[in-house]
């Protein structure tokens, strides 16, 4: 068995009249992210990681920012593309771990929610799939509620 | 045996009038960290990359910032607590790596202490506890000296 | 055979009258980036992580920024000697996955370029070398490109 280390970060500015989703869940929220896609922060980075683990490129090289046809598109379908594409690599994941940073909303009633979604797209327990919060302690972009950010983190492994 | 990965990531504005912690060491420097608890932030980016890699929740979750219980306490009880829960369901820890974002002040002269402290309460050798520091370039909230952060990967490994 | 995991961070302001070097390899650019060596972010945050995973201090311990020796010096150099440090400590290279984060200019072009560079510096597979690519959407210094940061990820292991 060969084991292999990926990480994604990603960064969206909030914005009224949009919605807000993470972790594939729609948040009700006065503001949302602001993207090409649904802005899914958090899928974002989780599909940066694994893309990254299994040095397939990033979510800008499969699913450009350019291309009409993913615009809009609900974030579940990039990440389930993106499993596909480690999966025909020769790779399962070990585990996932995410850190969300941003200042409102409380995001804590959502976790579960967030957890079983993407556990069902990647063909994984929940308990693979950790899924944290932390404010900046309303410092910089993120502490203004202009923006917010995710890092993700990533194990895989080859049969 | 099977491994698993996590990271954590926080953040705490420095303000004159506290003391800074880090590493569970105090550090003389004109400002310190402010928080509910004593504000070390590499011991809770560690404490939550530690939760995040059993998928256990975080720091927000465990030890609360709305509960009296944990006003002022001594992040080192927080990193205990958090290595119990981890030992609980069954994990050990491989190794750590932390990065520590501050302008000032120096922290060079601190790092062996750290180790020392953070492998002490964790029953690892300080080989495995490592703690790297570098600034932000005088760039954003950090490198304006408004606050600091830290970030903390791990592998854990569970027989 | 035992694991162990490193992340590096790092951050340079961007200026006029500089050039920019990004894995070894130097953009066509307006802007480059201040440091004392060539300021590649890249090779920096990777140097970091493997120093890091092998707990062997950070970059600024081995290459400080205040010895003449470093200045300008090309940051190739300094990851060929970070490689052999690690490697007199027993350790050889997994895998590598970073993130840059910069505004502009775009550096799709130019990352089969880095990754040739990188992987023959450290003797790997241009496979097990990942570099990935984000904006921070025009938030914070990245978004104003007053500066540059990269992150990078590492897994080691010893015989
Ligand atoms: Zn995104
Ligand atoms: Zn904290
Ligand atoms: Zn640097």
């Amino acid at each position: 068995m060969s084991i292999r280390i990926g990480m994604g970060v990603d960064f969206h500015q909030l914005t009224e009249g949009r919605d807000l989703w993470l972790g594939g869940v729609k948040i009700p929220h006065s503001k949302g992210a602001l993207g090409h896609s649904d802005a899914d922060v958090l899928l974002h980075a989780i599909c940066d990681a694994l893309l990254g683990a299994a040095c397939l490129g990033d979510i800008g090289v499969h699913f450009p920012d350019t291309d009409n046809a993913f615009k809009n598109i609900d974030s579940k379908i990039l990440l389930s593309k993106t499993a596909e594409l480690i999966k025909t690599k020769g790779y399962s994941i070990i585990n996932i771990d995410t850190s969300l940073c941003l200042q409102a909303p409380k995001i804590k009633p959502y976790i579960v929610s967030m957890q079983q979604t993407i556990a069902g797209i990647l063909g994984l327990s929940e308990n693979d799939i950790s899924i944290k919060a932390t404010t900046t302690e309303k410092m910089g972009f993120v502490g203004r509620e202009e923006g917010l950010m995710a890092y993700a983190t990533v194990l895989l492994q080859s049969l």
